[in-house]
């Protein structure tokens, strides 16, 4: 809450692997007057589609013939300033940490250099077995490959 | 937005086949302090549900060995009065019209008697094939008759 | 759900005010793979929003030094073909009808010319009262000059 | 994601304060059949403010003749096993933090025992001031008083 720490602290920005704008919607607030925190959880989600999206990923697809996803296993979210209606945030999206099986991506929201949220979001790969059945796998060599590729878009 | 005319009108209690209650909560609302209007559609969903499953039907379930799915066709509401972050309002569930095909509820949603919003969904029925892909097909004999029997919850 | 009917019929391209694009997010949809019904209203009011912003207007702001908003009283949407994640959508917007108090927009939703949905919602002009307190008014002079003003943006 | 450790550790049964039932509607869940993550954060204000209503509280009302409310500062889940359509979850809501300013809870969603997700969220007390802005404010004693009393509903 305190404006004096307001400000990104996020300093490397080589971390940064993607970047995108999001408007705040009338039904993103609550009667607060500010955006109900459950939906930076939106947010940052399809921030993190956008970035994969960009590279030819996405959290759900066929892999080399196998369906495979990425169902979140943590979420997590720190309210530093609020969001109104109408409001442009800007949303930096970072790679935090690429395990064997899990992926976790870092979200900074600001408004004109004003931090409004952070938070961070950690995904395990799975395959999709037959009756819809998940099972922990190895985020596939080509997959990885493309997460980690440089990219011209930060 | 008449409280005159805020009053139940819908008189034969015949139809009702269900009735339940929903709480608004927080992030229900909008910045304008009343439920956000997308979100009533939620509720009638809801409360559709929950009727069906009193009766041991769903949405999307196997049938008869089938899985069937009710994806809806039209959705309708009209908003007379305003409900607000921990309202308890009353719901009642009518069955309008059971078609062949097709199914539509009304939705009545009232507060110490005022109406707060009138509406409607309809659905169609469809068996889902592989690759997720739905073909419209008469209502089952069986779920029909469970939809149209008598029941003591209204 | 024909695909036959499932091209566009609204003809007379006047009508529309307003065109825009909406992805499909993952949180966007539901357990049957496609969007959920109730998103096309949280769509349909985005997109009405995009376009009085275009004109410097909003559904909540201060007029002439007294805060208006529009709040719904009706809504309705046809679902005529599915949706899914990561769609892109064509949102057009129309306006259908001027009242003295109300409005009503039209929105058609499609992908790839084949038409998703088709809706409308309608709003009433109030004025806020202290205590949160609303009262209708007829549209402000200034306000309904503004949404008749021709665009470019269509 | 293991279920050999998906048992509830949460021993000391006295810091639950409140206990819930929510059923997962169809709304709350996405493409991959399962509840979206987004949606346990607000399973949790919901549980929240159950329980609080219960104690004659709530996250937004007037104390003392003065308004005061609860924004969010931070939120985090971790999902153990997915959650589905239809399915009745337990929820348990602990007061795990209270200081001056600001209080934790904590949250527990089981479905017949087995851990689905667990959570947090803090808030901090603040007043609103006329035009909506808020100020920090020490939890004013007699609310912390109730938030401690003992409860017979856990």
């Amino acid at each position: 809450m305190s404006e004096a720490s307001g400000r990104s602290e996020k300093e490397p920005s080589e971390m940064i692997v993607h970047r995108t704008k999001r408007r705040v919607e009338f039904g993103d607030t609550d009667t607060a007057g500010i955006v109900h925190f459950s939906n930076f959880f939106r947010f940052m989600e399809s921030a993190e589609c956008e970035f994969l999206r960009s590279r030819g990923l996405s959290v759900k697809m066929d892999w080399e013939g196998q369906p495979i996803g990425f169902p979140r296993v943590a979420a997590t979210c720190d309210y530093v300033n609020p969001a109104r209606f109408e409001d442009l945030l800007d949303v930096a999206v970072s790679l935090d940490r690429l395990g064997v099986k899990s992926v976790t991506y870092g979200f900074e929201f600001t408004r004109d250099g004003l931090v409004i949220a952070r938070g961070a979001v950690t995904s395990c790969c799975v395959r999709v077995l037959p009756g819809n059945q998940i099972e922990g796998i190895a985020i596939p060599a080509g997959y990885r490959a493309r997460l980690q590729s440089d990219t011209t878009s930060a």
